[in-house]
């Protein structure tokens, strides 16, 4: 196993970069006590050395034949593997997250690396359309196109404060970038500038060992207003990835907004991850939703994408039921370390909100530590619910909404009132059916992912996955930033017509040299 | 044949509207004379019964079952077909176009929506993926999940001036909105009005003969600054085609950016599609390149946004012999009608400009009529195009420029000084095999569609097309707007976890009634 010394310091293009700004230290918020090293952080003209080198990176990585470009991404995979305890190790003092929580991130970050090297062996990613020519089609002959999907350039990926590892360093973000031929400037996240660091090099130790172009990879520290907005607006930037708050996915919009040539950014904001617990689902039985309800909001202090925030009970009996064997799970549970002082703080302040807005149904117990607070669930009738804005304003971390409702009837017209969402859930049984089809259409147009009897944390990493969805979950509906269609993200089409064939990139040289998948006059053609 | 009476009214959800605001008339561009009759334009308020009735009819145009979703798109091609005769009259009166190239255009367009057809009928832009479920997967047991691509929800298309019939009414945009199940809100160009209520009657009728909510289409008419920017910014539409001048694209791309929900825009704006001759091919002879050439620059009076506007042409005893054929045939030619009063105006601005900027090689004659200016080609040096950002601006109409330069090594780093582009062009022997390989990966980066031994005008509609590209020739680089991938930008994927087979929407259902072609745990299975 590799050790990795902390530098405290950003690595630009392979290089170890001492940042000429005011230094920070990460802060365990188990104990508030702060982490060495001290993180030096670098200023804008630093930044372009970073963005620079990616674009000269950018002409011979986006262009690696498939079988170097897969090996790439297993090493990266290979190496993160290689020093596994010593990130769970920093992680864990980083962001108070558990050991097993830990493992498992780590596990799915090398994984979704490897399912990309095998995206990338497949090709079906690089969308290869051929028309062939028709010399007698009258009154034109048509002449010989084929299209491909090509690399957008450097792309700049933030790190998440939730997820150090798969939506951090060497997260969805980077993966799926690099799988698409992206060279990557990334900005770490303040509160895990170990992980992160030793996170980046892993990866830079993978691009050295590939002999790729340094620039393909930088992992920089940097102030968020001066930094992380000229990451933004640089010009050899040609993509964003963002996950984390509102305000946050925000501010990126806005920056990429004043720059000259238009980028897309692709920010994972908010989402309240609605929960419709059906009648027949509740005749059902409650012990089992309400466990399962319950570890799936406090699960990692709540600090999930896909928490459920807002679950819809029927009323009657049953539902009571349902609401007593939260409150008695609620009551007895106590606070998680969250991940940081501010995301604790913004939480206090988000409940302190709630508690003016809903009834309390169960309060927990505080937890060790200063930024554990007790979890919380709140309770609402749908009328309250329907009529209150402040109801629908997702609270990131260990509380959760019960919205009561008289008749299932009233759910589409609730479900049309919500804002756009990442998921959206139905406990049903075949009693329910009729009703959920009503819900369905409803609830496709809101979410990006529906799913039935479970609950929306836990998101798969394949090629179905859709961890997406429409504003505010995301800026931009039309992707994924989890499963292997988060390739698309950073690819355009181009097309070639007329060509010989001796120069024609090999996706689309009619000898078909790596075997891409093909659409051919129409018709879908496996090598 | 149906012959259509011209109201002079805008058509809201099959209602035909008196709008509010002041008539206008359509101009000939060949007298100058107004047309009859009139027509009224709408206000914002009416604009809103047009986007309302577009939401309203979006849950059920948006899950046509394929038979019949393919078989509205062939109604609408085969209604415009009906009509050919009186809309090729009318568009010539409007538009100053000759009837051939109307004729043509005619039959793109309804070829262009049987093509949807058949892109409805195959499925694959349904983009279903299945992830099967893996019960004994440990440590944790793999959920069934699956996605498909749904409409995006009612689509603003905006009118081009140059394509009275493929880039309008019923054009590519509205033929992919359409095929992607979108309503669409159309707001029609003002300078053929006429065309445009002819066609948006044949699309009503179509509407009405398969029974669909008539909420599907509306052809407005209406001042920009008023009605097309609330078009833009109205909550229920959910993205916008536009294909016109720069000026106009980023206005809307402006407009847009101040909704609260962002959406996507797609606007196909200015080109100058650079054709690079390399010495191989000028060497082999000069006077059939310079016949393609001035044909391709003048033909629709230039008005294509992929005219070449910029060509570059080697020094030397060739190379002059190719200008000399061109001065000779642009010296002989007379100029054509252009599209409007307003488009000849700033064409001749543009051309006093370059005037000033660069030589004139060669100038024809003015045509009949006031709006027919002669057509022009200037010349420069290389060094003074890379030097002048004005050389570097897309003249609407039939000016182009010729660039001399003194070795093809000067060309990759030219191609990187461009903007980006709809196309570029290379004319090559296997003798600049070795160039043309260095210039291909800047090309790519540059433009949507490469081609060689051939004029870039001239779109072929199939699958394989690319008439995209980067800033500033359309506003996003990821997409089409022309071809089969064109549907693309009106779709994003949801996904269906642990659904109930009975509760699963048809393209996803195990059992695939409607035979699409899926990716299968990551593998291609066609129906």
């Amino acid at each position: 196993m590799t050790s990795t010394e902390l530098t405290g310091h950003s690595v630009i293009a392979g290089r170890t970069v001492a940042g000429t700004g005011k230094p920070f230290q990460a802060i365990d918020p188990a104990s508030g006590e702060s982490l060495e090293p001290a993180y030096s952080q670098i200023d804008v003209d630093q930044l372009h050395e970073a963005t620079a080198a990616a674009a000269a990176a950018f002409p011979s990585f986006s262009t690696l034949p498939p079988e170097k470009h897969a090996a790439f991404l297993e090493s990266v995979a290979d190496e993160i593997d290689a020093v596994r305890d010593e990130i769970i190790e920093r992680a864990a003092a980083e962001t108070g997250l558990p050991a097993p929580r830990l493992t498992g991130e780590v596990a799915r970050t090398s994984g979704q690396l490897r399912m990309f090297a095998g995206v990338v062996r497949s090709g079906l990613f690089r969308g290869v359309r051929v028309d062939l020519a028709q010399p007698e089609r009258s009154p034109m002959p048509r002449l010989d196109i084929r299209q491909r999907k090509v690399a957008l350039g450097p792309v700049a990926v933030f790190g998440a404060s939730n997820f150090p590892l798969a939506f951090s360093t060497a997260g969805g973000d980077t993966a799926s970038a690099f799988a698409a031929g992206c060279p990557v400037v990334f900005k770490a996240h303040s509160s895990h500038p170990g992980t992160s660091e030793i996170v980046a090099a892993a990866i830079t130790r993978a691009v050295k060992a590939h002999d790729l172009h340094p620039g393909v990879f930088s992992a920089i520290f940097g102030p968020g207003r001066t930094v992380g907005q000229s990451l933004v607006t640089d010009p050899a930037i040609q993509a964003v990835g963002f996950t984390g708050s509102r305000s946050g996915g925000m501010a990126l919009v806005a920056a990429s907004a004043s720059r000259e040539v238009p980028i897309p950014v692709y920010a994972e904001m908010s989402s309240v991850n609605p929960v419709f617990i059906l009648p027949g689902a509740i005749a059902d039985g409650v012990d089992e939703l309400a466990a399962g309800y319950v570890t799936s909001a406090l699960g990692s202090s709540g600090q999930l994408c896909t928490q459920p925030g807002n679950v819809f009970v029927p009323r009657g009996e049953q539902g009571d039921a349902f609401v007593a064997a939260v409150q008695r799970a609620i009551t007895a549970a106590s606070g998680l370390t969250m991940l940081s002082p501010s995301i604790a703080g913004a939480w206090r302040e988000g409940v302190a909100t709630r508690d003016e807005h809903a009834d309390v149904a169960a309060r927990g117990s505080e937890g060790e530590g200063p930024y554990a607070p007790a979890p919380v669930v709140h309770s609402a009738s749908l009328d309250r619910f329907l009529a209150d804005d402040v109801l629908h304003e997702e609270i990131f971390g260990a509380a959760s909404l019960i919205i009561r409702y008289d008749t299932v009837s009233e759910l589409p017209a609730a479900a049309e009132r919500l804002e756009g969402q990442l998921t959206a859930t139905l406990h049903l049984t075949d009693a329910d059916a009729a009703e959920a089809r009503a819900l369905i259409p409803v609830l496709e147009r809101k979410a990006g992912r529906i799913l039935a009897n479970g609950w929306p944390t836990g998101v798969e990493v394949g090629h179905a996955m859709v961890h997406g969805g429409p504003f505010p979950s995301t800026s931009d509906s039309r992707t994924t930033s989890v499963g292997s269609l988060a390739i698309e993200r950073f690819l355009r089409p181009v097309a070639y017509q007329n060509l010989p064939e001796a120069l024609l990139p090999e996706p689309v040289q009619e000898a078909n040299p790596w075997g891409v998948p093909r659409l051919v006059d129409g018709r879908i053609e496996t090598a």
